[in-house]
């Protein structure tokens, strides 16, 4: 329906402007942080710059998709770009893993490391997701969430675990945050296969569509602005209280 | 009729150049306030970009919505997007709250506990209020507007009383600044509520238009660039006078 | 007729031009003032940025009225927005008056009232004079002329008297440039009214509009780029000969 | 004929190119000379950077003029904006001699008194060529051009005068450079009243439309850049070899 | 078939958007590293803007080469610019072996001579390719195929045994890094000659275009991208710990 | 043909992007050399702007006059603007010569005096080629390309022996590189007399034209980016290695 369209409409617009905002704020405060973090910064503002552009191209996709005429919406018949998420999440997913892992400030080795197998899965997860996601066979859908669920356990066993381990290394005055940007990326995360499954257990038509649109914009805006931030005060207080910055 | 439709275009018009020259005033004037409130300015720099990136939009579907063909306004058929604003105000509000507490220097962890409390009950008041804005059944958005203003409500307490507190301990030179933004929040904010409103106590047709539109607009020009300019100025005041400010 | 069409489309173009040259010269001015100045020298860009801003749609406005045809001027039915001034003048205005109080550099407290009361007096003018100039009406125009000539005296009482005595606290150097200033204000502000009433006093027609808007063009062009330099040249040597600039 | 065509559309684009550039090495160049001398240079590349908003705007008007279709040029009825020189004149004239003015780094009292002086010279000189110039007739083209000749003449002669005297205060370096920036001056300037009189003097039809485009458009390269060049090296070389630059 | 269609348009976009982040980082990352190392970071930095600039010229032309109407793909009839990633590669794979060179550090005279070899080599590879990859005839193909083989595999050789050498005198801290960016340099070029081959050895038609446009699009991303974070690393530890950086 | 209709196309792509490319290598490269040889590379990088700028029109231009319609390529009737080169060359050509002039960092007297000499002339031979270039009879061309070769001659000969006594007051460190300078001006700008005359040798119709732009091409390419990259290993060289650069 036309409520339907409009609110996904504005969700998209919604989105471009938090993820533009995001991206200004956090190129803004890299000055504001120490050297060593610096680069956890730029990827941050990378994530969310890259997440703009592609909900600009989504919010075209969905204008070119339908017409709202006279309190009547209708499929213009151009195919809604629906996998265009996965090009963004092939991309950010990795480099949001990297940019937790850059602001944790492990040892050099394990940088490289964690960074080179969580981001391999990653791009492994979003790789096997697709198929699913293009395709509107139930059977086909759930065979490819099934696998790409895989390397997304793997990658959650890892940063809930593994990262918990490395919480006791970090300074007392980000234990809070580390600890909250850990959870928040477990949960946030576990929105993102539940939406996919949503066209399988019982929504349709339209009601599907807005329900995944809103509950992958809405994920997205936690799992790349709100975890941005959390990161940038991570940097922030690890960079300490005597950073002498130049604008 | 084609004054009021004037009227609005202008004043949408108005609201592009106020949020303009505002950001860039704030991204200036950011360079010459001490380093522990260069982000409440950044934020305030962004509350007016976000809002003019969002005037453009309201005015483009404005223009959209209706023609003017020698002196008599028509409806061409495509809707206004009269929800627009909420989803400027689902990020401005929070950030505005946000805003207010950086400057206030507050303790850390104040600061944290206060902007996620105050920053969740500003979306969920945004968020109740939409179905009432996109319903025109009198009866929905008063149940709408009456649940809104339960956060509204508990926002406004808090500014009122909890930032009372706070002035205390704020440096002299700044107390009765801090005391007028916080009028300026609590009076400038009652005004949404009460434009919210106008079409179910009596305006009608182009008249609550045209009300409805100059109402949010005075109020968001006085909410966002007005208040900026006093927080603004708090932090060049708290910064004090051998701020050493490069350009 | 083609003459005064193309007279008004030069005097808009020029208009640009000036308000965006004199825009990058006071932001690149900036730096060459001292920091108490700097926020002087923003609102000054501001001022003609907004200027350069309105002045586009201005010209777009007029271009979209009449077309030129071999020699033939013919309206094209879409009216032009006559009033957009105002949507201008009513951020520039208070502006003006904050530019100069600013470069001042009064108490405080001085600067805050008589900033808050000029800046209130301005909006004040500009809001009583808008009814006025929508309407084709005389008497309607001659009775909002005679509301907003109230606060313009106003205005014009306190920089005429007001700063007279300010001018005594200024530097030795800089007092003929004030006082240039004060002079340059008063005498290009009473343009205003004086355009106003044109087509009151027998302008008609085209002779009328091409009047109107070279008037006004004009007196824009003293009162804020010419100013502008004023207020400029008072900055640099308020500042001093000694001032470390970077670029 | 299309090669006429082609020439001045060659030509107006070539000064696009000569402006753009010297825009961008004044502005580059405006950090390797002292404070002092910064504010020449300012105006210098706004000087050019306004010649090339004009030379677009030119260009623009030459294209819409006319068409080329199979070797074949016919005007397409839409008038070429001939006095689209005179708004840009109106701003760069009195620039530039204030260019010259602050580069000559005179007492500040003979500054402002000869930089008022020239300026208003200017501006009445260009005021009084534009009835002129939009006008057909050989008659009231030499009425107009004799007026104008007189603020020409009175300018040209306190240049020539006026600055030769000042000559002798300037550093031995530079004496060479500013000789030859007066005469270039001088000589430049010269060239635009007699390509003003081109059409009254036997040129006609495109051969007079062709030798006025291409004269104006050769004066004004030599007028702005190339002067604007001869500014910037006096700037330089009185700033001395000590100047510690920052990029 | 359109699922070909739009994993080949969504590459592209995907492209766009690595290389795009890519420049965007290598350009704000410049600032990190020390001053023998700038120049290699910039030239990195240039490889990828080139590369999304001719991304976004192969991703229009996609677009302009099929239509996808109610779930079939079909050609406009305007080719496909399948020749242009050669006019990419013609500047960017000697910028390539340019950026290696420079991370590494080697005697200046060394410096300019690999460079000149390996830089002449690689256009000389690219021209040799460009005749086969503009041939539908598979005779064509292989014959230019093999003749840009050979500075295809002197490149290589060159790569794979020169730097090796030089590997030992780096710095204990890069000779991992070194080693992969060599090993990655020589698996992800082999991948170009293998890709060109696709249509000579069974890929057919769609299926045939998919394969060369993906295969051709990965091997891109590895080779400029990710290569580039790896001399960006090298760069970066090369530099040590106490680079005093600005931004 | 398409094949050839493509190449050109490819190659004035090509052109661009290298131009845009060593515009920014230079102008960020700028930062990296001593004070007295930045407007060296201030110039240097405006070359490859202008050459930029040229090359999108040039490109505009080609696009314009042919249709590739099915395999097949037909004039639209729309003339290749074949002299807008004349209009690059008349400007860069100049600025080439004084960016050689300037890294050479003569004394004072001698590279103004130089650089106005091959200066003119270089505006010489570029407007005494120009009327050749647009005629297509071969006479005419005869003519004029003797006639630009005096000034051309002498230019070279400049070069070639005037730069060579320079070249043994250069640091041992340069000597090389301003005698490769030397040699790839004399050699590649020998390039453009014999590109001219191509359609007066015996290449007809698209081949010659196809000859004519590649050839054009290739040489600007070599004379402008090129070259310039030796110019700024010069700069680079004689800064020394402790330039203390800030980015
Ligand atoms: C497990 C799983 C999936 C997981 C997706 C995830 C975890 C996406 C995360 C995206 C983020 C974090 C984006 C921006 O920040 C898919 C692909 C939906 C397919 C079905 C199974
Ligand atoms: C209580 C209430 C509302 C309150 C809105 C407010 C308080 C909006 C504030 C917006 C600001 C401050 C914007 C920009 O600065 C609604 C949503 C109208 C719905 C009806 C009830
Ligand atoms: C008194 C009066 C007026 C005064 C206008 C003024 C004084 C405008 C000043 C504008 C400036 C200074 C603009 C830009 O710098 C109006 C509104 C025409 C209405 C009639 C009466
Ligand atoms: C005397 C005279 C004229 C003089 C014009 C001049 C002197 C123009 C200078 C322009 C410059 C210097 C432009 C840019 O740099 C006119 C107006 C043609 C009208 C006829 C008489
Ligand atoms: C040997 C060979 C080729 C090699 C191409 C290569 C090696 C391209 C490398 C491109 C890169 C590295 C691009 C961006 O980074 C061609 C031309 C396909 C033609 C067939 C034979
Ligand atoms: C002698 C000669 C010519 C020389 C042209 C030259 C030498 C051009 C150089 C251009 C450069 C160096 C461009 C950009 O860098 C012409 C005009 C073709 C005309 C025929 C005779």
């Amino acid at each position: 329906t036309v409520g339907q369209f409009e609110l996904v409409y504005n969700a998209f617009s919604f989105a471009i402007a938090v993820m533009g905002a995001a991206t200004i704020f956090f190129f803004l405060g890299r000055s504001q942080v120490a050297a060593p973090y610096k680069t956890a910064i730029t990827v941050t503002g990378l994530v969310t710059l890259i997440a703009a552009y592609h909900y600009v191209r989504i919010f075209s996709s969905w204008e070119a998709s339908y017409t709202v005429l006279a309190g009547q919406v209708t499929a213009t018949g151009v195919k809604f770009n629906d996998a265009y998420r996965y090009v963004d999440w092939l991309l950010t997913v990795p480099l949001l893993l990297i940019e937790l892992i850059l602001v944790m400030r492990l040892p050099q080795a394990e940088t490289v490391a964690k960074g080179t197998k969580l981001g391999l899965l990653a791009v492994l997860m979003v790789v096997l997701g697709y198929p699913g996601e293009i395709s509107g066979l139930s059977g086909t859908r759930w065979l490819w969430w099934s696998l790409a669920m895989i390397p997304f356990l793997l990658i959650v066993f890892d940063l809930f675990v593994g990262l918990k381990k490395s919480i006791a290394s970090q300074p007392q005055s980000v234990r809070g945050l580390v600890s909250a940007a850990r959870w928040l990326t477990v949960v946030s995360w576990c929105f993102y296969p539940v939406v996919f499954v949503f066209p399988m257990i019982g929504f349709t038509g339209s009601a599907a569509t807005t329900a995944v649109q809103i509950g992958y914009t809405v994920a997205d805006i936690v799992a790349k602005a709100v975890f941005g931030v959390l990161v940038y005060m991570i940097a922030v207080r690890k960079s300490g209280a005597d950073v002498d910055t130049a604008v």
